[in-house]
């Protein structure tokens, strides 16, 4: 346990509580036995709910990943025409793999920062006839920006289109509603929101999907989402699942329901406003957007004149706080600092604390002292 | 903890030991960091030891099944052909998987019970110009069966075919050598011979399968080994993967690595012996072909006039034993003992005591009892 002691602000996998480590550990059971199908009907019963939909909510043995690629190839074909809206890493991942599966991907790309507009998605569907399906992130982790998913679904619902949504960062710590919204497709993972380490991906499907599930003609197996409705309707999964961090998960989501969803979203938001209150009191520059900044996770500039890698080295090994660097383009030139799931006004405290110990260091002079 | 009494006796997921356990609920680490970078390497070091193999072994977040996917859809293209060999239900699923991709398959196909016969494979690769690739089951886990698969690919390395192995329940507990019997690609699962919790599948690729790799043309993404390959060169895995269960392998691989191979497989064959032995002692039948039985998991007749559900659910209910039942045809006809990874004589001597004092009740009067 000698890592007990790092303030992990990466954004995912998150610190997990120790009940739900403890609930990790348990030993092995059947996964055909009935004390599992209690088990993953409890979960199910509890996602739906986070989930905001009476729609099926499966669950992969995979990372989040693997459940936008199940978005894609359950309901498309080979040759089918999509609106792939990227604002980041996470945006452009999700058009890389409908094209790895045959897709035709019309992109509507915004610089790295910035948030998807509703009205450019509209004009888009306007100007692009026979798209079949809109590829959404809801929050781009590699930016720390939300997009406004309402607005972008009521924009794609006006036209005759699927609605797939990765929403790996967001579902369980911002607010999202798949019925309400017209979600077709909605895919989390395990060590996001939810407290639980990595292993888990969720998928949602709406009876608008699971009629293009009947129609898409892309290769499927493993993520075959029938066979997971199927085996769900018998308290299984098809394939064996990753049974401890369902155990994880059973706890987490007993105890996200007791906490209720608002004061969730709310403890989010203020951790969040905190952060970027701090960071920019320390004279530090935010990448995002800041009306779209997101609840989970800030992305900051790097200051002119410093390392980004000998930064993020000091603030481990001196100050034990460990952050995420950029990815693609913005790869030493911001750094990220989750705030979702398992997360304390202190861990914030602490990360700012750390950030105006070490950047002087490094060849920065912070603005002012945090409030102590 | 309430679970711990059980005894576990299917074939997957197994019982772990308790320093497994605790591994598996250490707190989260950065995946993209210097510590998984190590964690990595050495399980990967280990794996390739266990593997008998110099070629890659990547680690994916997947059930078995996935793996058995990857080997797929890495090498192949839609429209080839391909043999499959199958002597149950895994056999069934590694070809059904080939055909969902677009593979044409051949199937070369035995009674559930019997073992695949190498001048069959020759026969049928003889007979069927242009066979891409072979597809076999190495231990049959639906029916307690273990190919000879020195022999199967000896008779498969007479032509130019890829050999694709489903060595989810073999490897880590029989005998298996990647290079020395050219095998292609090999995919085993951490809840297996590993004494883990599920959630990761193992997958080696041999220079032959990575040639095969660059003109396969069957769509991949969250599967593609080539992601897996360039990511695991900078110490870490293309998407998040299941940290706990790496934690778990990371310390599992080191105690089957103090206790080495011949060990290993020699307490495997031993117990399953015991198995058959104390089985055959009470009057029950064995399914398999005797000198092909499975020293990792043991099918068993059910008796005439025995409920196979009753049976099962007294074993689990008074004697706290669970067994598995039959898949496919072999539902309600079979049960099945699983005695891979951690398992000891006194596992095994529970179990025959159990059904010893649980059949007379059911209707099956038991020839002798066992020695105590």
């Amino acid at each position: 346990m000698e890592e007990e002691q790092v303030n992990l602000r990466i954004p995912g996998p998150t610190p997990c509580p120790p009940e739900v480590l403890e609930a990790v550990a348990r030993p092995m059971i059947n996964h055909r036995g009935p004390q599992f199908a209690q088990l993953i009907e409890r979960v199910v019963q509890h996602l739906r709910e986070f989930y905001r939909t009476k729609s099926d909510v499966l669950i992969l043995t995979a990372s989040g990943s693997g459940g936008m690629e199940a978005a894609i190839v359950n309901t498309l074909s080979p040759g089918d025409k999509l609106l792939g809206i990227s604002v980041g890493a996470f945006g452009d991942r999700f058009a890389a793999m409908a094209e790895a599966h045959g897709a035709e991907v019309v992109r509507l790309s915004y610089e790295w920062g910035r948030a998807a507009a509703p009205d450019d998605v509209r004009k888009a569907l306007r100007e692009n006839a026979n798209v079949k399906a809109v590829l959404v992130t809801h929050n781009e982790t590699s930016t720390g920006v939300t997009n406004p998913l309402a607005e972008i679904a009521a924009a794609a619902r006006e036209f005759d289109v699927l609605f797939l949504v990765d929403a790996v960062s967001s579902l369980g710590a911002i607010p999202l509603e798949t019925d309400a919204w017209g979600l077709d497709v909605v895919v989390t993972g395990s060590q996001k929101g939810w407290m639980v380490p990595p292993g888990l991906a969720f998928v949602s499907v709406s009876e608008r999907a699971w009629r293009a599930y009947e129609a898409a003609r892309m290769p499927r197996f493993y993520f075959d989402l029938g066979r997971h409705r199927d085996a769900l309707a018998k308290g299984q999964t098809p394939w064996t699942p990753a049974l401890s961090i369902l155990f994880g998960l059973d706890v987490a989501l007993a105890e996200m329901a007791r906490e209720g969803l608002p004061a969730i979203f709310q403890h989010h938001a203020r951790i969040a406003q905190m952060t970027r209150d701090g960071i920019k009191a320390l004279g530090l520059e935010l990448l995002a957007d800041e009306p779209f900044a997101s609840p989970t996770v800030t992305a900051v500039k790097v200051p002119e004149g410093v390392d980004e890698k000998a930064l993020r080295r000091m603030m481990e090994e001196k100050f034990r706080v460990v952050l995420a660097g950029g990815q693609g383009q913005l790869a030493g030139k911001i750094f990220r600092i989750g705030h979702l799931g398992w997360v304390s006004e202190e861990d914030i405290r602490h990360t700012l604390g750390a950030l105006e110990n070490a950047l002087p260091g490094l060849g920065f002079a912070v603005h002012a002292r945090q409030a102590s």
